[in-house]
């Protein structure tokens, strides 16, 4: 509810403006500045919308639930606290943390005052973070428990250091061996505070910097990436907007229970700390969770869509009993959907949809069931597991090595060039690095792909890890799906081997399902069964001769990187090929 | 099909693009310009993604049967040869026309170069016609034979007129009296153009005017409005997205078959000119046409959504043959929808939603079915036809006579103050109308509404048409849905009479369905029927006693404005009211 206060001086009219937020039917009173700015795409006004519209939608975190009203008193109250300790627009505040209720309230709350979001990539090397803390210059840092002894590495850096936590975790639980008395604590920030839109909110425009992320780089430094407002305001809205114009597996519905599993510092979690508030729906934090305690959540809050790589969604299929099914839609991407996963995932009533992007140019295509396919076609299932379309307001070129443009034939492959509204303008600090990587207002992925004549895009391979060989692409990527097709393979990974006739040849690492990778025997068996299934294909025309891998490698598990996909480099200097 | 050629010189890359438009299966080619700029909220780059993305998908005006590649090289070629004859950035271009290929072409060829559309209300008198194409000065005028004989009227104003047809039909058809040779020919223009994409394109940004409209106004002079790009991009796609993510009445699905009877002058036929090709769906356009031939398209073409007015929609059920259905979904708007159009709308298998805005605001609000109710819910229906919820991105504040926000109770009626990120900075030329209307960063819409505790609103009615009686306001909007209801009542107004002792009172004018208006006895039947009626609800809680009116008035048929809603000015001018 709200109150306006209307002054009549010499024929000026003034507007006083005090919010009554209506909280679970009682009423709290709290003035707020006035409210004179223009509607811009920032990100505050998303939460502030759902607290109006959808008051009572929960969000569960943990043991804590909130309403949405509930999370907008909460962040108004800690944007005041904030803006009193001298937050200004421009403060860079770097967060560790798993997804939270409190990670997500930082995301409303530092956007009202104009700071800078850093969210980091919990995921890379310690000496990676400290380095991104200082290269994205953070003067504050939040922490949460599972990332507290990183607090010594990080303090010299920063300001101000704040636990995600309240008094009685810190006096008495397991953060009383970090805890310094300089620090500061979330959950007294918030009680500090009060419930008053800070005067800088009017000051934020739709161009003002809202995050920063740092991408994880197979080789070289993390890069920093910048998000405007209206990028994290336009790009995400147009994941939801394209889940919801479009059939498919990850299809959104506005009475969806949304858990994102997908952290928050890639990509805000894929957009959903936006789009699940702009839609008002109810929202589920796993937090620091196991996947046989996100499982539990699901079946507990009703967790109807959720997003996660293949290698979360293996790991859920691979919790279900024998035959059990998990009505679940799940939107995945990072790396291709395998066959095999593809097919798992559909014998467990898991519909899923795929899709493409990354931190340097966002979201970019989802698959989508084609105009002139049933629902239930049979070729749809491959066709959500493969090909993405391109969101709408977003434009793809794919050009071949020489520049030019391939054709849209569903053969001929080409690198990815990206442009869309939402588009970074480059990496922070890093002027050769973004004018190789961003030109003609585009974004080259150095992704390669083939385009359908529908549009949508099969990512074959990264540019780096395809073969090149006799002067022709093979799409590694095809290979690996078919490959893990095969009953007798758990996971498969195909890299390019330097061949003096041939420029490069395939070559294929295993890892078996069963047999003993020690046992040469076991191996050479394997490898004749996959060499058979692959000449049969290759008489199918599934592939072409030349794409059949010359060597095969048998190893008991993969390296990952800190996103959790398969390290090819690693891999690549494991097996000598780098 | 896209090519590309690349250049190196000095380590600089420079990109010549080539475009080749796919069309039909053959391939033409057409050199563009360099595409060098980043991606803007533009209208043209909609019809350049459908060109691409739904290249087959088929836009149907009168006998011309057009594909989205088909249209979009039209558009490039229109562009090219507009560019030769100095159309440049800011020129204003008025156009009258019904809705037409070639209206829809100069949407998006206009775009490209930054020329202003004069969406020019036909509905209009032709001078206050006139009175618009000076105001905004005109510079271009493209007529359709429709509107041909207002040809000798304009021409003294602006530089050139084009001839919305081709040479025959100027040279042998019903133009032939009117044309002069100085006069240009809208085919003739399209023939002679080259496909290339204007180097003004690039000038373009979101935040560059795209066109002007007039709005009708009741009194004094019709008041100009400007809407940039991206209030054209963002506002159709949120009233797409709004009608995508909830259930209503006019769900839209990407297999509809689109058919606007919303003229394009207003708002672009409610965004239609820009969402249906955004969504890449077919479009129906009806040109000059009957309800009767506008229902034969609908089956003909299997058209299964429209937009009208509910005076359409009514034209629209009384061409239906007794018990015939028809499976159409429907956005209405732009008056309140009674409850027995709405009935009978659903007793024929016509699904609605309701949709508020206009074109001082945009679109603001579209009613959905609230989350707590059933789709097949009774109430459902009665909630599609009254009450409307804001779109994504919109915010709305309610606010009483003293400015006081009104709370959310489902009573308590208020003024609707709109906020969203394409709303308009006021009239064109207009100050002090426009410091009025807009303000705080919101436009004071002069509607009066009740909002319900979960944030959807019941336009109850036009300020200056409710009644005020006592200090309390009377929903006329309310009164006129229930008086509609009743077998016996065609069609119902109410307005404020003058009145000593409450201020004022409300006056209610019946069109009655069978008794003869001239003949006092039956309008006495009736009113004693009426009045029953009324006392029968007021007894159930339905309305207030005081609510009733105390006069009733018989007329044989309403007075109607040029946009085809009831004129209450005209109506209260013949009771001698005002």
């Amino acid at each position: 509810m709200y109150m306006l206060c209307m002054c009549y001086v010499c024929n000026i009219v003034i507007f006083c403006t005090f919010i009554f937020i209506q909280i679970q039917g009682g009423v709290r009173s709290r003035p707020t500045s006035v409210d004179l700015y223009m509607r811009q795409l920032v990100i505050h006004e998303i939460l502030q919308d759902a607290a109006q519209l959808f008051p009572k939608r929960e969000i569960v975190s943990g043991d804590v639930r909130l309403t949405y009203a509930d999370m907008y008193e909460r962040v108004l109250r800690l944007a005041n606290r904030l803006d009193q300790m001298g937050v200004k627009p421009g403060t860079v505040v770097g967060v560790l943390d798993v997804n939270t209720h409190r990670y997500l309230e930082l995301h409303y709350a530092l956007s009202m005052l104009g700071a800078i979001l850093h969210t980091i990539n919990f995921r890379l090397p310690p000496q990676d973070i400290i380095y991104t803390v200082q290269h994205a210059k953070d003067e504050w840092i939040w922490i949460s428990e599972p990332f507290a002894k990183l607090h010594a590495s990080i303090r010299p850096y920063v300001k101000h250091l704040v636990w995600l936590a309240d008094e009685t975790e810190v006096a008495n639980g397991t953060l009383k061996e970090f805890y310094q008395e300089k620090d500061l604590i979330y959950e007294t920030l918030i009680h500090d505070g009060q419930a008053l839109l800070p005067e800088t909110v009017e000051t934020i425009t739709e161009q003002s910097p809202y995050s920063i992320f740092y991408t994880t780089g197979t080789t070289g430094k993390p890069k920093g990436i910048r998000y405007r407002h209206r990028d994290m305001v336009l790009s995400p809205l147009q994941i939801l907007h394209h889940l919801s114009l479009h059939p498919g597996g990850a299809h959104i519905d506005r009475r969806d229970t949304f858990m994102p599993l997908i952290p928050f510092f890639h990509i805000h979690a894929w957009g959903t700390a936006v789009f699940v508030p702009y839609l008002g729906a109810k929202l589920v934090l796993p937090g620091k969770s196991t996947p046989a305690e996100q499982l539990a959540l699901i079946r507990k809050e009703e967790v109807s869509w959720s997003n996660m790589v293949p290698t979360q969604l293996s790991m859920l299929l691979d919790l279900l009993a024998p035959g059990e099914t998990l009505s679940l839609k799940v939107l995945t991407g990072g790396s291709p959907l395998s066959k095999g996963l593809a097919r798992r995932s559909a014998e467990r009533g898991i519909q899923f949809s795929l899709i493409y992007g990354g931190s340097d140019q966002l979201g970019t295509g989802i698959s989508v069931i084609p105009e002139h396919m049933a629902l239930n076609d049979p070729d749809a299932l491959e066709i959500l597991a493969t090909r993405t379309r391109p969101l709408p307001m977003v434009n793809i070129e794919m050009r071949s090595k020489e520049g030019h443009l391939v054709p849209w034939d569903g053969q001929t492959i080409g690198e990815i060039w990206v442009s869309s509204p939402w588009l970074p303008d480059g990496y922070l600090n890093q002027p050769d690095e973004s004018a190789y990587f961003y030109r003609d207002g585009r974004f080259r992925s150095g992704d390669l792909g083939v385009r359908y004549p529908d549009g949508s895009i099969y990512v074959v391979d990264r540019e780096r890890d395809a073969v090149k060989s006799g002067g022709e692409w093979i799409p590694t990527g095809v290979l690996e799906s078919i490959l893990s097709e095969h009953p007798g393979v758990k996971a498969a990974v195909v890299l390019a081997r330097p061949d003096e006739k041939w420029g490069e040849r395939p070559l294929a690492i295993i890892v078996p399902v069963s047999s003993d990778p020690r046992n040469p025997n076991d191996q050479q068996d394997l490898e004749k069964t996959l060499r058979a299934y692959l000449k049969a294909l290759t008489e199918q025309g599934r592939l072409s001769s030349y794409w059949v891998p010359d060597t095969f490698v048998f190893l008991e598990e993969l390296p990952t990187t800190s996103a959790g996909k398969i390290h090819k480099t690693a891999l690549r200097q494991q097996l000598g090929l780098s």
